[in-house]
């Protein structure tokens, strides 16, 4: 029987592994996680939104029923190319005929100086978490020290980076906030808490068009978040950042959604040509140059829209590539046991979205017609209850989100971890991890 | 205004908090965690039944509104009598006119080698969710090294102590592995998998009556429980469990479920007298001795079942009875301030309760009788709903339990902390923690 090793079970290799149930391939999902990660949804854990288990889901309980997959947790090393074995930790490697990369990315720092020490990615489950306890340790902190909070930065929440990430995690820290100070109990003044949002470019929401980033840069500055656009960040200290305009900025909490890197991740270790962000070069049927039986999917890899000149941009890392170009794989690989021609790739684009907070969130589709506000918004939660694995999951999501939409009681604004500092093992843990966002 | 400090938010300390709102008192009630655990669901959690977040609801929700009311995320180190403070880790110190010991117990090992650091106790989210990726990890093990992996105990789980914790989660765990060998796909022979249940007493559930004790052993052996009763631990090992009959039982995972101290809480160091397992000796009023403005209350506390010779026993240290002491010590701080007498404390027994699993659990009022079966799991189900804090987390859990009910599909079998050795941080994280389980 033919093996197919799947690296990442993120939406790329989860869409790959679907489309193998059933065929004649035997195959093993491996990932360091025995869950997947729903990625769109991590702000909310980070937020206190949502709880984890709301937006993971084991598995083995996808591929429970599937004889022919089967699921290993493991962290790979490498891969021995003259043996062709995935190499684990866990000493037992995987021989394979087809290798599907869907290892996904890792935050960039782009070398900026304290970015990794101290600011917080928002890539992985386990750093939303870390997040979350974060902001709330910071909040009980103010609580019991309100003497000087806002001087040492205690209430000063700063978002690097201007795209669905940034401005995702930006509208919901601006409730979040306004809900502590409503309904928690918290004492400090609701005006002294900061969300500041910085981007290098001058506008949000690069993929989107104007009018869409328009419209988000008001909603935000109408809920009292400051906007620094055209600003890099210079450096990121334990206290402050600065800024390349000479402004420090004192914070104890950054988060970073500046943008994503593969050079850190399994795909970043194959020795195989990388294209922007190390993403892996891959042709139009996704395989990597020089391996025919090596196939690279979602984050992880420089997907192309399509064949020929009218396709050569780059797909942008997002769900939906993710999950097309590993189906398309798998479908590959069964071509070529069968002895068919493989086909090229090509994207369906379905249109972008993001949300900036309650009844505020903008549809751009593939036509251009832009949705948004209170309509945009209930678009957005649809799909983002449609997409979620798992029918216990939705019905939770949809009971938390109802229940938030009509009380604002509740959210999980609970505190599981100890505190430590950002990024420790963010490297290493992060490793084939799945796909990223959308 | 009369200043009330609460020393930890479990059943008994909320339940004081909540008796004061709204009356002339500034209260302060303390805990390391800003959540309230549930703990007569731990068990749940620990065998992936339900998530963390089910069982935790935030204190400040709780007293969101109550404007005499406030929340402190700290630790307590201690209390300095002369100043009538309570001091933190935080630095501050938090003054009291009235004191109110509600920070529960830890696991006791009976100074059993190795117990503590090979053992799992279950009392905090903390220990549950460690639990819980800890035999989640052991099934991933063997699924990725099937060869011996019944030898080495990684198969086994030895469940420590025969009252209804230990009954809980020994008839959980059976389930636990069948859901895994039907559902997610792993590789080895259900009949493979062992559970030991120990207890020292040749009977199960000592408070319920024998006719419920037979019922429950009957029900477990039946599901597959091996039941080693009259057996003392001699000592817990990484690898193995030594028994008093020189039986060795290789197994990588000992539930510790063989009751608590008060030794190593906050109570523990107030250097007040103390009674069995290390609990605070109060008078009927529930202050403590040589304190006339210090009550102790819930698990912390050896509480009289009533006044006079007839209630000279000790209650247990179940929810019902922190729940009525918490109340109890609020209601005699205001009739203080009225300088109206104190009131003795009255257990009202309204009857214990314990789950075997899928439709199989007991309940046996005061009156003796006993419900068992589907009945009994239904009463069970509803009453937990019931004192479930927080509307959300009801539906939340209702839902789980459906579906689980219905489907068996789902529940969350994710692995989210990182492996560590077992009990490591036990005893600093189990301080000030609430009150134990019913």
């Amino acid at each position: 029987m033919h093996r197919v090793v799947v690296v990442g079970a993120g939406f790329a290799g989860l869409s790959a592994a679907r489309a193998l149930i059933g065929k004649p391939v035997e195959v093993t999902i491996v990932d360091q996680r025995n869950f997947h990660t729903f990625q769109p949804l991590l702000y909310e854990v980070a937020t206190a939104g949502l709880e984890s288990g709301d937006v993971a889901y084991p598995i083995r309980v996808i591929f429970g029923k599937a004889a022919n997959v089967s699921f290993r947790m493991d962290r790979v090393t490498g891969v021995d190319w003259e043996r062709r074995e995935v190499l684990l930790d866990g000493a037992v490697a995987l021989p394979f005929d087809s290798l599907v990369v869907a290892s996904g990315a890792t935050a960039k720092f782009f070398g900026i100086p304290g970015a990794s020490e101290h600011s917080f990615p928002l890539y992985t489950l386990t750093d939303a978490r870390r997040l979350r306890d974060h902001i709330l340790r910071r909040l009980e902190d103010v609580d019991a020290h309100p003497d000087g909070a806002a001087a040492r930065g205690a209430l000063t929440f700063v978002v690097v980076g201007g795209g669905p990430t940034g401005v995702e995690v930006a509208g919901a820290l601006a409730e979040l906030l306004d809900v502590a100070v409503k309904h928690d109990g918290f004492r400090f003044d609701r005006t002294a808490g900061r969300i500041v949002l910085v981007d290098a470019l001058d506008r949000l929401l690069t993929p989107f068009k104007e009018s869409a980033a328009d419209y988000a840069a008001g909603t935000l500055a109408g809920r009292g978040i400051e906007l620094r656009l055209g600003r890099m960040v210079k450096a990121v200290h334990a206290d402050c950042v600065e800024l390349d305009d000479g402004t420090d900025i004192p914070t104890r909490t950054v988060v970073w959604a500046g943008g994503v890197t593969v050079e850190h991740t399994v795909a970043g270790e194959l020795g195989a040509p990388t294209g922007p962000n190390g993403r892996l070069v891959v042709r139009p049927d996704l395989t990597v140059a020089g391996h025919d039986d090596v196939y690279a999917v979602g984050d992880a890899a420089a997907v192309l829209w399509g064949p020929g000149d009218e396709g050569s941009a780059i797909c942008p890392q997002v769900a939906q590539v993710a999950i097309q170009s590993g189906g398309h794989a798998a479908r590959q690989i069964l071509a070529r046991i069968d002895g068919r021609e493989p086909t090229p790739f090509r994207y369906k684009d379905k249109g972008i979205m993001a949300t900036i907070g309650r009844r505020a969130a903008i549809t751009q589709f593939r036509s251009g017609r832009v949705v948004r506000g209170t309509l945009g918004w209930l678009a957005w939660l649809s799909l983002h209850l449609v997409y979620l694995v798992g029918f216990r999951n939705k019905i939770v999501v949809f009971v938390n989100w109802s229940w938030r939409y009509l009380s604002w009681g509740s959210g999980p604004r609970i505190i599981v971890g100890e505190e430590r500092a950002p990024g420790v093992d963010g490297v290493d843990q992060d490793r084939a991890d799945g796909d990223h966002r959308d």
